[in-house]
């Protein structure tokens, strides 16, 4: 391994942690506004914080646990491995919400601060304390999950294909930097599981709740304080959107570091040691070259205004990051490969760029069908406003309809880009091509993180009876929030699936040649229809919040009945609403979350490699699918009802019947698009770890 | 071959024809009752003939152009065998829909000519009529599938593993054997998917605008005949739920003779003539002795009183055919394999017919478990009724939910089943594992086909105003016919599923050597993927449903607005509203069953078989689980708002909030269940089906 190599990346992480203090200082400076936000704030932040401390707490004895078992009967060493990828998942989680729980409040200020400048220059002004929280965490994801790779080759040395190590009791063969990498990748997944399903019942349980109580039953706005459930929904937004968010995606990036790492290992670990060592140092370089452009992105478009559109400002976010990974990387490609001989890349040694590019561009492409899919710009969600005149059946059903035929146009995308990929440099390409994608992860994840904090701010401006006006600032923030968090959703799944399928197709590589993966053996085919498993989960996690928000709701309504609460002359006791969501959401986590452990373990033990093989797939295909439709179906719903409110569609004002039905659509949505289906992609993920980390243990 | 076994066959097909008959002559006898009723039934008929016939002309069409291709350029005898299947197909839909329309108002007559007797005798009196209609499909689908085989095997001589053929202009080497008995699968598919993509539009775009504008808009019950769209939901009854399924099940069946046919070929084709002749035998033998046993259990039942509960009279149909199978085919297998020595057999000779018991149980146990989700005797049809006092957001979110967790039972006992029987007979067990699933199909048609009759009788009684009580007899037909139908449709896909999984791996099979459907491989995970083919077909339907039920409810209501209609003083006009259903539908019907060929095909030229592979894999995954998905969370809908028409929910009487947001629950499941999740089924059979085909095109 190149040691001037790791050095560089090491520096720009440094880079990105000086970046990310710096930003976390300023942001702390800035001033919360009257007594009444910081009140609030203060409410927000301590109940995000008591979440966090609560769920940590099951975290930890789950991860000492693993760990042990780990280190006792996989690899000595990957009980540390996992228990440092657990470590950096929890930062992060912890920085992004605690730099979330400031923002919001201070973009709520800025508004009031800047409002008198103008619209235009207020939203712009406001958009840039809310980008620089959001940066907090994306870069965080990304510097972050670099620093515990670099960390562990810092600690144990060299990848070596050859290398043989075993558990402390258990004494299977395995290659001990393979393990130690899964087993960190494996830390950051568990993390990022615990995180989305207990994020997603609390904060959807608090929403819905909220809607139901507010609009359905006595005929209040969204965020109106009264509605005693209406905090713990400002506080689910930073558990589920912000924390949930930044681990789930860590866990992406480092799948794929990890996955590369492997397939250099099964692919060219027989090979020349120069053309080995090559092929690990490409993705480690694409990685650092990757967040080295996220920190120019993210700093540029939150310091210089590049254009009067908010919208726009941000994705130029995106394309300055990725126009600096393309270019970078190809310089990258020609210094690691430009003299590498070997027949596994057909056109030379610029196929692992060209790999790289598929990524990319499948990233960015699945973000703009996203977008056609859920922006009330386009006809699609425009028909479902519009249909939602004869009811909430017919809008329902139209919405799966949408939801359904959302799905394909990405799926072939994904699909024919890993075939593409994987001709350029074999399987070598398809983590190549994962990494691409994520390769800029960074700005996505601020971007991204940059909707929770605006839509938090609009809640906090509500909420403290600031002047109507500053409304249409954070409206037009929450807006466009909402379409990056669509975004951001289709990236997650999309990179997602191209991590998986590069550890499915390690973990059949890591029994080398004995094992193939043949679907039309029984025993495969077999094993992809269990995969319907992923079904079970889906359903599970389904009725846990649709249960959670009943109970909610009921206390919620319980409090509202009170004399005093209607009137605004007592203050409803948000403290009990947020603690029964806590405990509900903290006692709902650990069974859903335990399976994605149980299944590919207790599978491979009895049935073998081959059936937990097609588990895998089956369950990554049904995963993919499911996925999508969730998270488009849900951001149609909710842009649907936006649209009606906004008057798109004629003789249907707010409160008419045809508004009724598209809320109860959006409800709908909700725990489809922010419960099931972003934990769907870390259910896929963490079982194929899994199984890449337990496959010495298989017999075949 | 055997000419012993073909003609003891051909004997039992024959005595099938000769009950057929005797069935349909004796219902035809019966008394049609009041003018009132005969002449709704007239309507009822004429309509559903219309239907029928306009669709056919289409359907004629592409099938011409089809055996026109076929015969031109892969095998020269098998565009005749592709209009056979058809053929088949089509006589199964005429008889089975034609004795439906003859059963529907003899059931209704029959229950108000025995009222007197007491209701229990009626009850069974009614049953004996519905089931005596329902015979005719289920013996039908049986004895056409079969004779179509024989028919084929008669003409065209015997099977011959080394036969090669080739189209009249394209010289490709194919087996011609294994093409006919293809293309004869792929004739019965393609009627089978026009009937059920046009069939479902129709249906439930009149049965949803009959929901809308009878319970929403005017506050009229389901089959009050005022409502002008009723009419149109009466012969979408037999369109779609006679018709549909008897040509769904028909394709099911055949595939699964083909797809052990062609396994026999592929597995021991290269052993000694007298293993490949068993082999093929025997799968010919199974089929023969589950007609037999059809037969006997759909007499006895409609015959001989065995139960006080009309419920367990129907079910001890089942009960007794498939006893006699699984006796009957141990028989056969010592018989056919008693002196076989092959290695593929691990439990020797006995292997074959465990893996066909493993079919049998599968079909057994999926039907126990449809029940379990989605009748309201269990605890998961409760909470959804229960929960509707919530609104219509949780019901259906709460139905989501059960809908994903029913699918993981079912899938996991096929996966299990297929490795099991792959384990014990190589890839032919699961071929014989699926034909053991569908070896009593007649016995499960007849049940099914007994559903929408009672539905129908019972809307007769309605809409011709028949005393009230009568009304009890027949709802309690239709209740049980509520079962069965859900029964019926978990049994469809898992029938499905065995079947197309037969058809991929034989489709690989083809290539023999050459072609490795390894998952690892970028190809066939690219195609997997792209396998969300399968989502845009579902929402393709969805959509179209929601549409021509729009334009069905628009018109259906400008009827009901005119004076007259109303007070009952003027008939509707039921012609218009069937004419608008069926133009829609037929337009409708072309595209989305035209991808099932063209993606294939398409796929199949420009990326390799691999890829094709894939694909079926990636959408028969998906499919499985979206069609328990869908046919459960539908059935579950519809029963729970049954549940709490029946009282069920403390304080929740019809017209009640809880029972508004049933009805909706309600509607959104019918697309579900009778459109969506019934097609789906088809889809995968047809894409496979299309893939074996035009197999000897495809490049390596």
């Amino acid at each position: 391994m190149s040691n001037a190599l790791l050095c560089a990346i090491l520096a720009i992480v440094v880079l990105a942690f000086v970046y990310i203090l710096s930003s976390y200082t300023k942001v702390k400076k800035m001033n919360e506004g009257t007594e009444e936000m910081k009140k609030l704030a203060d409410i927000i932040r301590q109940g995000a914080d008591t979440f966090i401390k609560i769920e940590f707490k099951t975290i930890a004895i789950v991860i000492a646990i693993l760990a042990v078992v780990f280190t006792l009967f996989i690899e000595k060493t990957s009980g540390i491995t996992f228990i440092i990828g657990a470590l950096m998942s929890s930062i992060v989680c912890v920085a992004g919400m605690k730099s979330a729980t400031f923002a919001n409040v201070r973009t709520s200020n800025r508004a009031r601060e800047t409002y008198s400048l103008g619209r235009e220059k207020s939203i712009f002004e406001t958009m840039k304390v809310a980008l620089m929280g959001g940066g907090i965490s994306g870069l965080g994801v990304q510097a972050l999950g670099t620093f515990g790779i670099l960390f562990i080759l810092f600690i144990f040395g060299d990848i070596s294909p050859n290398a043989t190590g075993h558990g402390l009791v258990l004494q299977s063969a395995c290659n001990p930097t393979v393990v130690r990498i899964t087993t960190y990748s494996l830390g950051c997944s568990i993390v990022a599981m615990f995180n989305r399903v207990a994020g997603g019942n609390f904060t959807k349980a608090a929403d819905i709740s909220s809607d139901i109580v507010g609009k359905n039953r006595c005929g209040l706005d969204e965020d109106d304080p009264r509605i005693p459930s209406t905090i713990a929904d400002f506080i689910g937004d930073n558990v589920n959107d912000i924390a949930g968010n930044c681990s789930d995606l860590l866990e992406s990036y480092v799948a794929t570091i990890a996955a590369s790492i492997m397939m250099s290992v099964i692919v060219f670990g027989k090979s020349d040691a120069s053309m080995f060592k090559s092929a690990i140092m490409f993705p480690l370089a694409l990685a650092g070259i990757g967040l080295l452009s996220c920190i120019i992105g993210v700093f540029i478009s939150s310091h210089i205004r590049m254009s009067n559109s908010a919208s726009k400002q941000l994705n130029m976010a995106t394309y300055i990051s990725a126009g600096i990974t393309i270019v970078g990387s190809l310089f990258a490609c020609l210094k690691v490969f430009g003299t590498a001989h070997t027949e596994v890349f057909t056109l030379g040694w610029v196929s692992p760029w060209l790999s790289a590019i598929m990524g990319i561009l499948s990233g960015v492409l699945i973000g703009i069908l996203t977008e056609i899919f859920t922006s009330s710009k386009y006809h699609f969600v425009q028909d479902l406003a519009k249909i939602s005149k004869e009811g909430t059946a017919f809008n329902v059903t139209m919405g799966d309809g949408l939801g359904f035929i959302s799905c394909f146009p990405p799926m072939a995308l994904i699909g024919i880009a890993i075939m593409v990929s994987s001709r350029l440099c074999g399987n070598y390409g398809i983590a190549i091509s994962a990494l691409g994608m994520l390769s800029f992860v960074g700005t996505t994840v601020s971007i991204d993180a940059f909707g929770p904090i605006a839509d938090n701010a609009g809640g906090i401006v509500e909420a403290c009876h600031l002047p109507e006006e500053l409304r249409s600032v954070t409206d037009e923030l929450d807006s466009i929030g909402n379409t990056t968090a669509a975004i951001g959703k289709g990236f997650a799944i999309g990179s997602a699936a191209f991590a998986t399928i590069s550890m499915i197709i390690s973990f059949i590589g890591n029994f080398s040649t004995n094992v193939d993966l043949n679907i039309a053996d029984g025993k495969v085919m077999g094993g992809a229809i269990f995969g319907g498993i992923i079904a079970l989960f889906s359903g599970w996690l389904t009725r846990n919040t649709i249960e959670s928000a009943q109970a909610m709701a009921d206390e919620s309504y319980e409090q509202i009945k009170q004399p005093g609460i209607l009137e605004g002359t007592k203050t409803p006791d948000y403290g009990k609403c947020v603690s029964i969501a806590t405990n509900r959401a903290l006692k709902k986590m650990l069974a859903p979350s335990i399976i994605a452990i149980i299944v590919p373990a207790v599978c491979g033990f009895i049935f073998g490699p081959q059936f937990v093989g097609g588990t895998l797939v089956g369950a990554t295909i049904i995963a993919i699918m499911l996925a999508i439709f969730m998270g488009n179906s849900g951001g149609a719903f909710d842009n649907a009802k936006k649209y009606i409110e906004a008057g798109g569609v004629e003789d249907c004002p707010k409160g008419s019947p045809a508004h009724k039905s598209s809320v109860d659509g959006d409800t709908i949505g909700d725990t489809r698009k922010d419960v099931v289906g972003v934990a769907l992609d870390i259910f896929i993920k963490m079982m194929s770890t899994v199984a890449n980390t337990l496959s010495p243990l298989f017999r075949i």
